[in-house]
């Protein structure tokens, strides 16, 4: 769902059970990240501006970005590219006009060598002239498709974070990036898996179809009660577990390679972009 | 239809007529580009191997290599990336698996600092360790869905190259690389436009559904039955022109920037990939 490649307990209890994000639902993208940027908002973006489109955030020195784009086009399913910034520009001209990449987000990590350094809520002050941005699409999307299809969407139901395993499926390498692919996992009652599989197919932009369905097993997962990431959520009788490719791929993968400096979005802090998800299909 | 920037009567008509393609149409990818290496195909591989998709080339030096990807991710119905290789290696690991970009393709071209200096059968001698290759989707793919569907091509009718224009759409810049989109043209009656709409739709990696329907001056077009590329094809009463972004886009811009060394296919001596049409849907 979001890009957190740690443990999703790193989430507080209150950041979590915030019920005041309710009261963003109904606001436009734009009139958010004016709040975010005034530091109104410092909490996650979960359920803000219903119906567009949330993005993942990954900030490279460019002399990193040419393999990185390459790892997005050759891992489309794990890493679908909604905008790439110019290097050194804080601005996305098609996402999200007018938005400020190193203020609108409500909260940051900065990574060095691998290291997580810092959350700030903004990153103005480390910002350099040679950085590439990427937005990544999110599942937020085809989470809210879903649910007009009439499937619940368990952590919602729940109250957790999307369950998110380390499978042992390769991505393809591109230069210095690879690394193994990260799925989430929503359980789907067998008469709405083929509906899953059509409504998700049709968001490409967005992870689009499953990549498994079943036997956790059969891509290495090996206690689909144990996520590596987020929290585990309830499977009922009657029930199989589908597994979609994750946006935490790129930023797993990015942490792999330990480079000197990587600006990301911290969990469930997304940015807010001013495309609506039906413009993703 | 193929990647011409050049006016289209530079194909001889022995080349545009050529019958003994025919021959090729039940062979296997890997079976005619072992003929085409050996130097026994040298003409246009339009119809060889049914089913198959076919690929334009384009080969920049690593320096370039970014820009170009960002302006394809920019432009993705132009630009409908299948492959990039590794910097260096003539080799494909997707699409075309033991194919040799350097040796497989029937004719090359060599542009150095935008001037056509040499068409090869091989390229291998010029080969250098900084070449980075695109492979980009061709619309041979969905022509062929389209003639499923019943529509009529109209340049196959009539035994000649698919129209294409100049635009007055400026694509997305990236970096170096920015310019105006070149579009095909198929006439289409009126009671198959929404078919022609669908069909294409369907199939995003070989440049999707149509980007403009009628009235060519609305996207620049001043004369329909004088294409930049290509030829003239019939409009019959009752049919309306229908533009799809076209492949010559990447390699036509490519050429405005002027780089001192690119490699490209000859117009209508593509690549032929081990993917099935079907599978690019």
């Amino acid at each position: 769902m979001d890009a957190s490649f740690q443990k999703s307990d790193e989430l507080t209890k209150q950041e979590k059970g915030k019920g005041d994000d309710m009261a963003y639902e109904k606001e436009s993208p734009s009139k958010v990240r004016e709040k975010i940027r005034r530091g109104e908002i410092t909490g996650p973006t979960s359920g803000m501006c219903a119906g567009y489109a949330q993005a993942n955030l990954v900030v490279l020195p460019k002399e990193l970005a040419y393999d990185f784009l390459l790892f997005t086009q050759r891992n489309p399913k794990s890493c679908p590219v909604l905008e790439v910034s110019d290097a050194g520009s804080r601005y996305l001209k098609k996402i999200a006009p007018g938005a400020d990449i190193a203020t609108d987000i409500p909260k940051y990590r900065i990574y060095e060598k691998g290291i997580l350094t810092g959350e700030y809520t903004s990153v103005e002050k480390f910002w350099r002239e040679d950085l590439v941005s990427f937005c990544i699409g999110c599942s937020f999307s085809f989470e809210s498709e879903l649910i007009d299809a009439g499937i619940e969407i368990r952590h919602n139901t729940e109250h957790c974070n999307v369950p998110m395993y380390i499978t042992n499926i390769e991505c393809e390498p591109a230069g210095i990036f690879h690394g193994r692919m990260v799925v989430s996992m929503r359980p789907v009652p067998y008469d709405q898996i083929v509906k899953a599989v059509t409504v998700t197919d049709r968001m490409p932009r967005v992870h689009g179809a499953p990549i498994h369905i079943g036997d956790p097993a059969v891509i290495g997962i090996q206690d689909i009660d144990r996520p590596d990431f987020g929290d585990r959520v309830t499977i009922k009788d009657g029930e199989v577990p589908v597994f979609w490719c994750c946006g935490v791929t790129p930023q797993s993968v990015v942490m792999d390679v330990k480079p000197d400096f990587v600006i990301t979005h911290s969990p469930g802090h997304m940015l807010i972009t001013d495309v609506k998800n039906t413009d993703l299909k």
